[in-house]
């Protein structure tokens, strides 16, 4: 079994990539999906359907042609990966979180013991919370090897 | 048909009381539900099991005891109200709105302006996005009275 | 067992107060649903959350209010009616029908014999195919009543 | 991922094979699906088992037939593309929409200004509304790349 | 809690009727939902629609008229009950068995010892199988009242 | 895309080889599922198990084995095709019609003319009702390769 | 909103006594589902449709009996309490936490705490772990009061 | 067809190898999938994250990062195989069952004559009860290959 894992959230650390250099040295089954992580792309992926003048239409349109790759990579994986950043509201990591659990799909937390508290209702319907990218390939070995 | 709306997200303000005691006048078919909003009965919710040491299992088992109570309103609301306030992380509000969106059950999100651009995710799967109480209100006597 | 049924589709006849004058009469165990049927009402219905000039996102906005309203009667119905009249192109009573046939909820169309080509696909997933509303009528009292 | 695209609507224009084209040029992952094409053996799907005299029966035992084709490959795409022309009146186009609606597989529709008005219910449940097949590519090169 | 029990299958003796009696007689909470079970009525269900000359048509008509009542009652059942007599081809039953184990819903079955060998799929995915109409009746005072 | 189709039914003729002959001639990518033929083999499916006594629970506990691999097969498959013999009560064809029913599994009927009546509701809710495997390999290829 | 609560597990002493009682003092508007709790009884659920002789057929078809009425009530229960004593296996009740887990229907477990490890995967899917009947009143007054 | 077949349940004698060694020899078209079956790996399985102090947390902790596998394999296998030794709780073997039964995937019960009571609903929801691996075995070679 391959296991499909995608990796949401905070797009500007290099964490991501982390945990894929990670799996990949460690010659895990698994294969990684992510959202579109360039923020200035993922911001105009609607402008080419005519760019609408209201910020708020601009961003609609833009996240509902997000949201295809997001909503279809979320209700296709296995096992999701969110993470929470120092900065920001990040309120699309925690509306993934909530579109996993209602979909009963796993899912861990990667953030710092700082926000544990405003994260806490995120946490309790996760299966794991961990606080570094070395914790999350750790998992993946585990849970994929049984070694 | 009478409707069930959950209001789920921000409890520093009295935008709940506003929109029941605006439904009511109204005489709106419509009955209101909502998770704990003491903020402190909230954190300490499973405390009466034992209270762990730790901040995280404290805030842990505690969620998971106030989740009994949202995860089933959630469920079995018709519809849901989603408030984003001007403070604190509010995580909780995203996660419940993507928890709707996965079970398609329709939700309104209402906040201020000035933050269309981080909930451009959670906006775009809502059904609409109202500024104020009054407006909320607006839309549950045209969606349940035709009028 | 009261049965609820919705009535979905043209708005320019009565068709509506047809059937339920019928099923009154008859004593039917019936309660309808329906969506507003004011056309202009139904066309502004978004407009209080603030009027975009675009007439795309004028009725983006007003659709998905209304959309509340329908999405939510369709799935709580046990039957649905669905009408299409001689005019206009009425996308929306055959995005209804779709929606019916996804939900595997029984639907009976009410038409013309003059466009049951181009209503083949709707047609062949539905229950039965209505020419007149006093026909809805009589299958209603023998589904509900087995009379 | 190799995404699989439906692209349902319209059959008098060339429309499908230029987003084939362009996802060909491109080297996009993914697959299309369609419906039978070709107008009159659609018509004549089902007359093999015995033709039936009366126009409604005849209309639906081959609606049936092609449905084996077409709510399979609904049911089991990724994403769907719906297109109205401007001739005709594509009810089935509109009941596709519906279905995919209902079984929360995102659309994009594909039309041209001019019946915005009508379509409104339908685009109100789509992913994006393009106006060119070119645009249709684009987003499919967009949500499939990331690039 | 009131049971709903569906009464499916043969119509040519009165083991509904003997159910029926037994259950009120002993004050159980439950409520019996039934097809249509005069045969004439039930074979012309559609005919009001206009009759198709050819049988399978009229059959065809008829039989999705119907249901419209059966699909709708099973599906909003707590448990069912399926006869098997000893005449007749009686596939609507088998047919009911596998809708109601399709959905997980329990069913009982009831059939004299002779054709427990045809019938041993259906059976298999029953509950329970009952030769008397007491039979079911006790199981039914056992299952919801506990006594 | 391969077709899964499930041959479901009469084990006395050889439809199944005809259907599997023809797609086989005629290069259609269909993959064949059927339950276990041999009719003594499945009859003793379950007496390894040690065989008890009473018929009843003989079959019983072969059934059980055998609806492990139909069920799956079932559940698995993306059409159906169901076979009425002239003989033999065959209620386990008529339990995996309402079976697949239930799924919205598409499924065609394949039986003689002399039988309408009582499969009027098996028929009803299939996509076809074919009387010859040629019928069911026409309609085959038709609907997997659109020509 | 009236809770509905299935209390599951062991027989041999009042805990559900005590959790109704405690319930029904604090007038909380909560409704208690259970299994049949005489051993003798739910053992012989099957008799009455002929005894059999070996062990395994009668339990067999005893459990089947007892499972109409367990199965119905966990799936309608809006949360379960799922207690385990000091002795016998337990298995049904394990089984049952397994059911709501699936189904994902809250539950919370009630044992002591010197069968915390063979009983952690069970916890861990639990809401909540509580040693008393006091605390479950406690949790169900919080989580249908708000209080 | 390849059949993914998940091996639950005891962790102290070799019948998941004996299966897969007799499954080897005999050809079958079958892939094994189980828990981690290293008993102090899987207690230790979240202590990578911070080892609580208390047993309750460090076994939740490692429970739920167990669960991430089990769960997610138990909801990808086509059938379970679920072992019952002699000796312990076995809790998680009963809490697997009940998974599998609110799933409907099918799974056979591999344990002792003497404990046939106590499992009485564990064996009342499984499609077959074997006592040695090689039945177990005989039982896929039938299901898998219909020889």
């Amino acid at each position: 079994m391959i296991w499909t894992v995608y990796l949401s959230g905070e797009i500007h650390t290099d964490w991501r990539e982390q945990i894929q250099a990670g799996a990949h040295e460690a010659g895990l089954p698994v294969e990684f999906t992510a959202p579109v992580t360039d923020h200035d792309a993922s911001d105009a992926a609607g402008d080419l359907l005519g760019k609408p003048e209201k910020q708020f239409w601009r961003d609609h349109q833009s996240s509902k042609v997000n949201s295809i790759r997001t909503k279809t990579m979320i209700e296709q994986c296995d096992l999701a990966v969110i993470r929470f950043g120092d900065k920001y509201k990040q309120w699309n990591a925690a509306f993934d979180a909530g579109y996993c659990a209602a979909l009963d799909t796993p899912y861990i937390t990667l953030h710092d013991e700082d926000i544990i508290h405003p994260l806490k209702e995120v946490d309790a319907a996760a299966m794991a919370w961990a606080q570094t990218p070395e914790q999350v390939v750790e998992i993946l070995r585990y849970v994929t090897t049984a070694k």
